[in-house]
């Protein structure tokens, strides 16, 4: 199952996709895709909507971020060793986490805005996981039991706001419109091996990411079970799961920052894809 | 004005403060205190309001967070010279600031759960600012014009996890109960000058934490409008400001860190005061 928010910003729909790969409008049965929705009794009787019974949707509305009211946007940094090694940083032993704020959370198509100041502007495909039930010390084994669905995410970041403003990347990673999202929330059934993704993005239609879930230090799994040792992940949070190698920064001989009028596009399989460009501040 | 929350956790009910220092209960006119309740129409609404003509509630109920929905919970870190000295990190040249996972928020007087593995959990009494207007590259000048009102915080940290589990502090600092947060909300006309306030913190009934937010490094208008050239805040998002010397780490002729049966007492001028114990992981 695919769920789905579309339409204007602030005003958008519940849906669900058809085996067509048309939307569907699901005003009539939910509200809205919340934290309350993504749970499991709430999933399954989703499920058990026919998408075909659903108004269809008719023209190419917008897409939102496939869940509202996320509560917690956690990341894990340089979970591909490869990556690690482009970003001129040790293959961790540990996973490293850090915090997106939910504020930078947009649409999986909208403009990436490029902050005032900033000049190292930056992307990262990844693979993001949104929580279904609550983990607080789970175990690897049972951690993706607690998986609600995968979502396709841009981790947008500013390498001179992270990396020379101080020790804490939080500040180069939270900029409004840092974290595309979408543009499907895509259940467990769906995606099958989480751990078998393929995962690219395109700049100026050139290709700079490609990289597989195959690759990751630490799986999805082993992702959730130690940030649950920490913090305690809620349903409806959504944890990314680190970049494949091929940012902006990685790239020889010279490093490739993003500009004003560059267009992004990236997916994963199964996931869906978002077409996006940076315009200026605003 | 002051704002709070009390009741059982998960049933708070929205009261006010009475020139007494009774609970006076506001569910007749709001169903909660939240990031809708804070900003400057609705205070202003509140402020309207006679405390003596709304029913008296009885007995000592328990204090919750007294804002419900708090959507980011932003830190500033090294904010005072002398904390900066004894964690043995050099005074920074502009604001570090890091993230607190909002599911760590609990109310003042709440237990303090000593996580799982936990062997450095420490203490940080500090001044909270809740946002009460957008706040996006606003100006030192205009920045507390954009608060609803201050808390006490205590901003308890695991220095374990914090400072020796990879580069991030996020990880230290967003477990379950590490955000002690009220009794009230308290508007910027009951505070006075924000930085002239006294911070205090005991452990086991010894003064550990002295303090004054005039020793700030950057002022609390400078750390807002720093924040806000970064990561847009919104009403309700909560930002705590650094704590004075005298965290557990600091101590000498040995470091003390907080173990199950330990008490905390903490209270900053005009504020209030937070009472908890210190409980072993559940």
């Amino acid at each position: 199952m695919k769920l789905l928010r579309y339409g204007p910003v602030g005003q958008e729909k519940p849906g669900m996709l058809d085996a067509d790969g048309r939307i569907r409008d699901l005003s009539g049965v939910i509200s809205d895709v919340t934290p309350a929705t993504v749970t499991p009794d709430a999933i399954a009787r989703l499920r058990a909507i026919d998408p075909a019974s659903l108004p269809l949707v008719e023209g190419d509305p917008r897409y939102g971020v496939p869940v509202a009211g996320i509560g917690k946007f956690l990341a894990v940094g340089l979970n591909y060793a490869d990556h690690a090694a482009e970003a001129g940083l040790p293959v961790p032993t540990e996973p490293i986490f850090f915090t997106k704020a939910i504020s930078c959370l947009t649409g999986p198509n909208d403009p990436v805005m490029k902050p005032r100041d900033a000049t190292k502007l930056d992307w990262e495909v990844e693979l993001g996981a949104v929580i279904g039930t609550t983990c607080r010390y789970v175990e690897e084994a049972d951690a993706l039991a607690h998986v609600a669905g995968y979502v396709l995410v841009n981790d947008v970041s500013e390498r001179g706001f992270q990396k020379e403003r101080g020790t804490q990347w939080d500040k180069g990673k939270g900029c409004d419109t840092f974290g595309p999202t979408g543009p499907w929330l895509v259940t467990p059934d769906e995606v099958g091996d989480v751990q078998a993704l393929d995962l690219f993005l395109d700049v100026n239609g050139i290709r700079r990411q490609t990289g597989n879930s195959a690759r990751m230090i630490f799986s999805v799994a082993q992702c959730i079970a130690y940030v649950s040792r920490f913090i305690t992940l809620n349903p409806g949070d959504l944890l990314i799961t680190g970049t494949p190698p091929g940012v902006g920064e990685g790239q020889k001989p010279h490093k490739i920052f993003l500009e004003p009028g560059d267009t992004l596009r990236l997916g994963a399989t199964g996931l869906g894809e978002q077409r996006s460009t940076v315009v200026a501040f605003a």
